[in-house]
């Protein structure tokens, strides 16, 4: 695999392996797990070239969030990816990527301020900035994310279709440990107890997805239903749990056309996400 | 020359005249006069194909601007551009490029808030959302903006810069009419009498940029000459006279290293603007 931590190189580079074939673009932050290597089973499967990226991004952490501890394993991540088939890495240092002077910002009102975003101010107009970059730089024909960020999906849907970007997103399933906790490059925050705790989120999701299932479509028991079973584990802090609609992320009062139902909690120190997309009611 | 007004049929031909050359892009709201055409002509100099576009950008005009009453003569525009030697003119309808529910702008921090940013609140957020849209459908090499509108050459070229657009911005002059006026499509709403008065603004600059040459470096001493000029001319309301950096549009104390001198001003209802740059002196 190679490795490009230089813009210009990486432009030429796609550029280059674009005359013979189709790009898929992985942005990660590093720190990887099964789940961001299944973007890469997925971009290998549907692309003649894979790029992958990894990226701390500054701009979306907020100034009490975990920037400085985010796990960095960058030798770890390398030879996960070479084994997965990436075929080039682009891995552009802070300086490079968002140089003091930059002033340009990408902004997708409204969505940017729901689920994740009214929680943390200017995450997704950092988000969307960095993408963009990595999209105007690459020029891929798909780009991968993980169903996980429902949210990040959602911002970055309306912003592909808003400013005409050439790429179609493509969303992959979440990947689960064997008892349910998704996974997160965060998870390894947690503490043994907080692991165990953790299961909460997944559990509160599947029973609001039971119900929807069952035939409950009221949007507010199925966020009851969350509520209470999350606040069985006294030490989870829910941060939203919701039902929305998964384009716009508004929320939904019933859940007979489908709907994205979503959680976010602190463990002690850690936030952790999770969702379940559940479909369309068939009369 | 092709007329295009939809955007996958604008993605699929620029996609089809890049595989045998280079593209032009040279983006008007139409009124076209000798500038635009300038910019036709270099375009063509420069690279294998042309393309124009017309698009009375709704996102760039303020709630008590001229939105309504720009002029529009989009028959004439075409047989100019056809003359020209533009191969495809792309004409979407506001419907098409600006449709209801987008939500997603880009924002050139500072540099959108100097010069007729200060005074036109929103209006570079609206330029930079509709050329980067623009740029992501046609994916020019190269694209072609007159001089004249010289805080919009900043504010494009921070965007260009800081969001990674693999294309390069090209300035051209101020084409003028004989008596120094700079073209503008606004030029058409004066009365003859406003006309006759508009030329104190070139005047004004001239004045300001001859002293430079002549030794003066003091910004101060040229924007008082320049206000003195025009308020020579009572019907002419300055909204600012200024002289500053031409990448950030901060204003500069003094015009060794160079500098953009510039002015705004209404004649009744019409606003102008014009500009000059004036060299950095070697010692």
């Amino acid at each position: 695999m190679r490795i490009i931590t230089d813009i210009a190189e990486m432009q030429a580079a796609a550029r280059e392996l674009r005359r013979n074939g189709t790009l898929a673009l992985v942005p990660t932050m590093g720190a990887l797990h099964a789940g961001h290597l299944s973007l890469i089973a997925a971009a290998k499967r549907d692309c003649t070239h894979v790029i992958a990226s990894i990226f701390v991004n500054p701009l979306q952490f907020g100034p009490n969030e975990d920037f400085d501890r985010y796990p960095r394993t960058f030798k770890a991540d390398c030879a996960a990816l070479t084994a997965a088939g990436a075929e080039i890495l682009f891995a552009p240092s802070a300086e490079t990527l968002t140089p003091a002077g930059a002033s340009t910002f990408i902004e997708v009102a409204g969505i940017s301020d729901r689920l994740d975003g009214a929680h943390r101010p200017g995450h997704f107009r950092g988000v969307a900035t960095i993408v963009a970059k990595l999209f105007n730089i690459v020029a891929p024909d798909r780009a991968y994310f993980g169903q996980k960020d429902a949210a990040q999906l959602a911002v970055l849907r309306a912003m592909v279709r808003d400013l005409n970007f050439s790429v179609e997103i493509v969303a992959c399933p979440i990947v689960r440990e064997a008892d349910g906790l998704a996974l997160s490059s965060r998870n390894r925050y947690l503490t043994a107890e907080q692991r165990s705790r953790a299961t909460i989120l997944h559990r509160a999701l599947d029973a609001a997805a039971g119900l929807h299932a069952r035939g409950e479509r009221n949007a507010q028991v199925l966020i009851a239903t969350m509520l209470r079973m999350l606040a069985s584990e006294p030490t989870v802090v829910v941060e939203y749990a919701a039902v929305v609609d998964p384009e716009t992320l508004m929320p939904l009062a019933d859940t007979a056309s489908g709907a994205l139902i979503a959680v976010a909690a602190q463990l002690g120190d850690t936030r952790l996400i999770d969702n379940h997309l559940i479909g369309a009611v068939h009369a």
